[in-house]
């Protein structure tokens, strides 16, 4: 194997450390993925011209908490946001500090995949490679392996040029594995300063999404407190689209990719609805805490109905109204001869229900307090809002609401299939209407959840090129000794080589929530925007989507073949447009 | 309307005909669809020349029965196969004819979208569109409407041009839409012929899989014994792939598309599977009769584990022993530290288990002769062999088998989710091996089921191709007055430029089935080969894929960049490899 002497070098130079060999790269492509792994994607002009310009701008203030948030970051609350400009642009900057990209001695920096799986994580890393290599041929960069568990535990190996050049472009995060423990006790804390002191990195990156990220925060800090060298940077993965902030970090890697496969699928399922003309898919997709996911695909495919748990919750809708909703539809279809269409609904709709959650607490309070855990006897002490919705779901999700427990005795919400809870529903209402003649058709569900596919194919073009510049920029931020930043790369609806770079202080994004019974500091999660122009756009046109048939097939994605500037999500092109827009205005 | 002078014109010339008016194109399109809209598909050479050749070959028989499908067929039976060649290299032939493509009068044509989708529907359509116009610029093309209803009911549309401009190479088979109807009775018959010599059509071309085909050769005798003009081909459609014969006709359109489609899916969960480590994805493929798509996807992404139907039936393997089989593999993977993984299972796989076939049959008595129809009344009713069996199935499969009947009151083996009745005898036995301290993991299964989502897709190269080919060729047929045939398009590992194209008999793949007590003439499905190739193949690697994780990811389609020749799927360059090895050895 060609990397047996690197790895071997290292695990002789670093004896003691727990360092592993560098794996085998692997050798089972198909003929489209050894056509990606020889795609070189376009670095942004500010990280290419070998000399680095890093000018800070504004302080960044957390909407919120701000004194408290001060508190708990002592060493880094408050720093500046960084952009990187080339030299000639720079001016006369008081604030701005130039050196050349290239560095007289080695850098030393591990990175660690956190969480679910993301299209374009490959893509961060090698961007990280390259940028250090650049730097200096002899830098180092090591993966913690199998998530954050791999930093405090020492569980990593070098990502020797081999090793990268089997991971090119590719979807998974299977070059170090994932993982989702977090960086939390005391000894997990000690456990990454030992590892980074002794590896004598640079720096760590973490890649993950909000929680990753505030871990990333709380790790600087603790590294700052101790006067480690060694400084963290994140960079914002999640397909789940909900680890954003106007204008300063406006999309995470992955969401992209994500969304235009589900829409690839969700497409062909609209036109098999229409061809043959009998059948409603109810289509669940991945996304429990935001509905973004499930507004991309309406706005790429535009389905008949589409559910955004947002909506539900800030119109106060219970589950019959919703059911109603998706009935009021289906026999507005029945009256133009239609007995067929395409329903999306958000996996996490139902906690968006407000009566639901009222439910599900009442459920947990009944069985924590001796309640004998049968349907019947939770029936006759709830509440008679929640009796009248606990008879309302089906018999089949009551059954599972009570006997599927989790190890704290809690229900799991996260079983329950909506797509099927609200087809049984629909199911019902439609057949008390046919009894009183106001339907006539015949109801005939199929259900469809897509949520894995999306998480490790092939990024595209779009992911390819932005994760690429997160991770090259990550290890810029190293190199001009940032910490506690998020690596920021924006005006992504220029040119890709026209992409700005820099870095977003992660404090900046944070409030305090109360979990387990603590203020802890979090990032907000960005859930749908009722009044952002994607949600817009989408309610502007629901009613014509309804009624017409207006599906749009997606296609598969199609990879290396943009012109000047990559396809954005519709999500995000209507963001930096109304971005615009309200600049103007200012 | 662009469209609305053409139909009014032609309602106009047929009053009395049922014509309704052509609808309007479809006017919602996403960026790739317009894109592929423009494309052009390239067309065999034979077929491009201006003039043909048709010369006949073999007179094929069909394997079995022959005699009495002669008697089924006295006008029909024994055709011989039709070629088409250039002039120059039709030499002397005697049993050829030639003649100008263009033609002096124009064609009249109708077509139907019989049974479920596939991709490449509307190229086929395309195709003889394109055929018949260039024969004769006044050629028309009618559209039977929502299946073979639509020719025997007189529900029908012309296609205008403007129309065709909406569907050329989409997926969906949306344009007249699809049904499931067959034309069986007498009065089925009748309106079949009238609406035909009504219209005055020169030919009917049925786009369908086995049984429509079936249908098209009855209909094609029915039309010769009454004398009428109007000829009757078929094209080859399913996505299964069980409609094939080797060397004559060796892919029906669909399969291609789908399976790729499918793959691309199973490729992404592969790489989920290995980044995440910790889930068992069982994914069920659709194909009811048949494994020929989860055979093609097995040898696309080699996944760990892939049932194949045929094989198991032909082991005469029990559920219990095809349990064992993942199980086993399971067990392997955990001692090298492998706790995941992924699982094929072709939708149909329970009813190719011997043994549950004979368990549903007795079911079905018991009900039928009265005994009750609760799982403990079935149970104690049972043989010996069958009560095993039944005690073996999870207990929710148990309940839905006696629960969810058809109107026949027969069990609906369809309605059984394979893949979870798999996860959980799997998991049963894990549980028993985890009492004896012989497996130490946590069993964690995740399921998909992929079908739908590769119905409708764009088509892929080679199906844009292959159906346009497919569609010109038949209206060639036609215009040969060849009735009786289908459409064949062979040479496929060619340039498309060289494929070659002509009919093959319909009565010549027939057999004789039993059904319903009557002998019926049905072409014989083509289930998975065990000593073809492409099993072969699989059968060589599934070993290493199992322990190592030789996944594949196949990544999306990509359209319209192929070179000299389009990309075949696996099965199809097997087959037509070990082809013309076995030509070679004779």
């Amino acid at each position: 194997m060609s990397n047996t002497l690197s790895s071997t070098t290292l695990t002789n130079n670093y004896p003691s450390l727990g360092c592993s060999p560098t794996p085998a790269a692997p050798t089972s492509f198909s003929p489209q993925q050894r056509e990606r792994l020889a795609y070189k994607p376009t670095l942004p002009a500010v990280l290419a011209s070998g000399v680095c310009v890093l000018t800070h701008g504004e302080v960044l203030k957390p909407e919120n908490d701000a004194d408290r948030l001060k508190e708990l970051f002592p060493s880094t609350f408050g720093l500046p946001t960084s952009h990187f400009t080339t030299e000639a642009s720079s001016g006369n900057n008081a604030s701005s500090s130039t050196i050349s990209f290239k560095s007289s001695t080695p850098l030393r920096v591990g990175c660690v995949l956190s969480g679910g799986q993301a299209p374009g994580g490959h893509n961060v890393i090698s961007g990280l490679f390259d940028s250090l290599k650049a730097m200096h041929p002899d830098s180092v960069l090591f993966g913690f392996m199998d998530g954050p568990r791999g930093l405090f535990k020492g569980n990593f190996f070098e990502i020797t040029p081999e090793l990268m050049d089997g991971y090119r472009n590719m979807g998974g995060f299977d070059i170090i594995g994932s993982g989702r423990d977090k960086i939390e006790t005391p000894e997990q804390f000690a456990g990454a300063k030992e590892v980074a002191q002794r590896l004598n990195l640079d720096g760590v990156i973490i890649i993950g999404g909000d929680d990753s990220n505030t871990n990333a925060a709380v790790l600087a800090e603790q590294f700052e407190q101790s006067k480690l060298r060694t400084r963290v940077i994140g960079c914002p993965k999640t397909i789940d689209g909900d680890l954003k902030i106007t204008g300063q970090m406006d999309i995470s890697f992955g969401f992209d990719t994500a969304c235009k496969t589900y829409s690839e699928l969700i497409g062909n399922v609209c036109l098999d609805a229409l061809s043959s003309g009998k059948y409603y898919h109810f289509i669940r997709l991945m996304g429990r805490a935001a509905s973004n996911i499930t507004l991309e695909c309406a706005l790429l495919t535009q389905p008949n109905v589409t559910l955004i748990g947002e909506e539900v919750a800030a119109r106060n809708q219970n589950l019959s109204s919703v059911t109603e909703e998706i009935v009021h539809t289906i026999l507005e279809r029945e009256k133009l001869g239609k007995n067929y269409g395409v329903v999306l609904v958000p996996e996490g709709l139902i906690e968006f229900v407000p009566e639901m959650n009222v439910l599900l607490h009442e459920i947990n309070e009944l069985l924590a307090s001796g309640t004998s855990a049968t349907v019947e006897a939770v029936a006759d002490e709830l509440s008679a809002n929640s009796a009248a919705l606990f008879h309302y779901l089906p018999a089949s999700i009551r059954k599972q609401l009570i006997a599927d427990r989790d190890p704290h005795g809690n229900v799991q919400v996260s079983l329950i299939e909506t797509e099927k809870l609200l087809a049984e529903t629909v199911q019902h209402e439609l057949h008390r209407l046919h009894k009183q003649g106001k339907y006539k058709s015949h109801f005939s569900p199929q259900f469809h959840f897509y949520g894995y596919e999306g998480r490790c194919g092939l990024p595209s073009d779009f992911d390819t090129e932005y994760c690429y510049a997160l991770g090259y920029n990550a290890a810029a931020l190293v190199r001009f000794q940032q910490t506690g930043l998020m690596s920021a790369v924006l005006n992504l609806d220029a040119p890709v080589s026209s992409w700005t770079c820099g870095g977003l202080p992660i404090t900046a994004l944070m409030n305090l929530e109360r979990r387990h019974g603590k203020d802890k500091p979090v990032i907000k999660k960005a859930l749908v925007e009722l009044k952002s122009l994607p949600f817009k756009t989408f309610a502007a046109n629901r009613e014509a989507w309804a009624v017409g048939d207006k599906y749009r097939c997606c296609g598969p994605i199609q990879l290396g073949h943009y012109g000047d500037k990559v396809d954005l999500c519709k999500t995000l092109s209507l963001e930096l447009k109304e971005q615009k827009e309200s600049k103007k205005t200012t």
